[in-house]
């Protein structure tokens, strides 16, 4: 078996996740007595699964276009009854350019959405975006695999990658054989990013041999939350440009903004344009995804990336490698056009999404805080703040005798403490040494996902349990 | 930029493919006068770009699950004006395991789905299977990506692959630096394979240090449609035990079976199965989809893989190496769903189903035959009957001045007659050397999936192309 596969480690569906779909199977089935109700995935950004309520626009398109019968003629008033005129008549474009949603498309995703993603790029940049440089993907994971599958082409070679990480850079480049180049954000200025510490890194990796070929950004972070100020962006792009890597953006929280006038998004792609024609040719790929946001459907796998300095070569190999997959489900290409081209303002559906839209952002900004509050307000536990994505990451100073405990039980101490929330509380999140950290700390992610009206439970939960865990350990 | 991605080479969709989406811009945007009317691809079997109807029952399951307020007790009167109420019990069913279609589901599939497919397997074959060992996939292809990628662990590895093949594999095999080990499909005997050939291939694989892990049998066939025969599916997997290879049974087209009392389908699980205990631990993955049959739903990107024999390490590893892409989309997980519990008789859609499904086969068949006459009618050219499978793979002779013209325009002569096809009939095939073939030799594959009331004039289209063609370089 390919030892490289052996290898490689992902965390956030890993022995924990593991552990909580057990349980979950466990209370209804067996009535094995557990000490909590439910179980809690906190451990991946899954908001349905976690009962948020898709947007109504995007479900009603996308049952319109499963079942055609409904947009003829004959059926028309009693369909009215139960969809808006805006759906139906968005069905019916799409069909129009789609042709069946059981049709294969073209392998770079269907044209007319690519068109209206780069109409969306444009428009949320300021510069123009061409939609033969867009490549539709089933999520930002699977255009992630594929650009680094392209990228690398020897063992030697090396990607940047920020610790603490997403675990789908580290699994993928366990998988290609390649060599994670880890550079680390500052805790202790909210996980701040320098130009100084990536030069450190990339020198080092020289050092060992390692040819570091891109620098992948995830911003808004994940799973730190931080989001990049405009000068650190472009210091991020001189230091790629000199040292010629190709940069990696994954902007998939690029919605998750919880402190919009301190701490707007901007896109790699904007701030590279607004540097002018010296950066011609700089090589970029940013990725999103209809996963996150306020869309958060996830499970229909969909999103994009755009490639931004790519020569037409390079362009051409990845279709061919994307047309070996023949192309990316339909239905996950339709909710990126309905993501990128949402009801506008005077559309029958406009207050309805807007609403839904609004009290989703306004609860989790509302969520994050709660959750913040409730980390820093245990025993040896501190959390920075979100300025966007899904998690927060506290690191923990865990009590001598547990990390004795967690290491008699061949644990790692984070993963020890997870474990026993899991036990105890039947929440699920990640240790953070599945994302990485500095030696001899300890952090973990959660979600800040569940229900508004189970999250005071959820919050006083974890307090119960960290205090009693720190009464049985405590030295 | 990875140098196996460069090699790798994709036929189906490749530069046939390519030039036939630029004329079918051309003609309505352009223009330009072209000699046909539209484009016709026979490239891939892709049933739903011809207009082949989807199969309504699945349909209306797709539609309601996308939507659950139509399954809500106050619109249950006027959606029962639209759907069925099979239909309608079924979605909830669905969404009762399912929860959202937006949410991640467990990385290996739906556990309620997978039951299904165990059940529907067990049925098929007289013999149990365990939900634990499949795992739902985004189509086969993804499938026997992954489970390649599980395999190959160094570039000395070699894969056994028919010629022809389905070229999904060699591109994969490059992609993933290892062996195509070619062994070759007896034309003269209906695309017979023996078990002697198999013998030779694997042998010389062993001169040339190749280790030999896994043999991959395409049944029915593709590109060439012969069915196996009970027998030699004995001989085949006598031949991996003694030669300590994986079978890899890619079986997508269990169900486009066109001779049915002659040569049914078996699958490769039930002849291991029928074998007895001493095949216990022999180690097989199966591969199924619901893109083909009489089902086509090929945008929805669903399938599964049933594996036997691999010890729990590798199941394990399987399912970590699934869970760094989360998910396969949850709507093509419905859809494998409904593929493995269709309408049952006395179940209110059960008439309309049949006869959707039986009008598509008897169709397939019927059109089948008729492009088989047709290619047997032209000169130089002759066919193979299909047992099975969407395609036909004629063996052309091309007159020398053809292969002359086409050595001199840089392109391999079968490619210059799918070119010169495509160019004056809109019809697009794939040249047999992106099958691969006997040196020397020249075919091309063809579906027989355009329209039933078009099927004429696409044929005798076929036919004076030909014939003019020959005219013009005949020696």
């Amino acid at each position: 078996m390919n030892q490289q596969i052996r290898e490689a480690q992902y965390a956030v569906r890993g022995e924990l996740a593991i552990r909580s779909e057990e349980l979950k199977n466990v209370c209804p089935m067996t009535g094995v007595n557990l000490p909590f109700s439910r179980v809690v995935g906190c451990n991946i950004g899954n908001p349905q699964a976690l009962d948020q309520k898709p947007i109504t626009f995007f479900r009603q398109v996308a049952s319109l276009v499963e079942y055609p019968e409904l947009l003829k003629e004959e059926n028309a008033e009693i369909v009215s009854r139960l969809y808006p005129s805006d759906a139906v008549a968005r069905a019916k474009l799409l069909l129009k350019h789609v042709g069946s949603v059981g049709a294969y498309s073209h392998s770079q995703g269907i044209p007319h959405i690519r068109e209206n993603v780069a109409k969306f790029i444009s428009e949320r940049d300021g510069y123009a975006a061409d939609p033969s440089k867009i490549y539709l993907t089933q999520g930002a994971s699977a255009g992630v695999q594929l650009t680094l599958e392209m990228i690398i082409e020897h063992n030697k070679v090396g990607i940047m990658i920020p610790i603490p990480q997403y675990p789908l850079y580290t699994a993928t480049l366990a998988v290609l054989d390649a060599n994670p180049v880890p550079y680390y954000l500052d805790e202790s200025k909210g996980w701040g990013l320098t130009t100084k510490e990536l030069q450190r890194s990339f020198d080092e990796a020289v050092q060992k041999g390692i040819e570091t070929r891109a620098l992948v950004i995830i911003n808004p972070g994940n799973p730190t939350g931080q989001c990049l100020t405009e000068d650190n962006m472009r210091e991020i792009i001189e230091f790629c440009r000199k040292n010629k890597v190709i940069l990696l953006a994954d902007e998939v929280y690029q919605t998750n903004i919880y402190r919009p006038k301190d701490r707007p998004f901007h896109s790699f792609k904007k701030v590279l344009k607004s540097m002018g024609s010296d950066y011609e040719g700089f090589e970029l790929i940013s990725y999103h995804s209809i996963s996150k946001g306020m869309i958060g459907e996830c499970g229909r796998r969909g999103g994009y990336f755009e490639c931004e300095g790519l020569c037409d070569t390079v362009l051409e190999q990845i279709y061919k490698i994307s047309s070996i997959s023949l192309c990316p489900n339909v239905q996950g290409q339709i909710m990126v056009d309905l993501m990128v081209d949402p009801p506008k303002k005077g559309d029958p559906s406009y207050e309805q999404y807007k609403k839904e839209y609004d009290d989703i952002y306004s609860s989790l900004i509302k969520r994050a805080a709660i959750l913040e509050e409730t980390f820093n307000s245990l025993e040896g536990c501190t959390c920075n703040s979100a300025d966007g994505a899904m998690y927060l990451f506290p690191q923990i100073r865990l009590p001598k005798k547990a990390i004795e405990a967690a290491r008699a039980a061949g644990k790692e101490p984070d993963h020890f403490y997870c474990m026993a929330m899991l036990e105890s509380t039947g929440v699920c999140m990640v240790a953070g040494s599945g994302f990485g950290q500095v030696e001899g700390t300890a952090h973990f992610r959660s979600t800040f996902l569940p229900q508004p009206e189970l999250f005071a439970d959820f919050c006083s939960g974890i307090k119960n349990f960290h205090a009693d865990f720190m009464d049985r350990y405590r030295d």
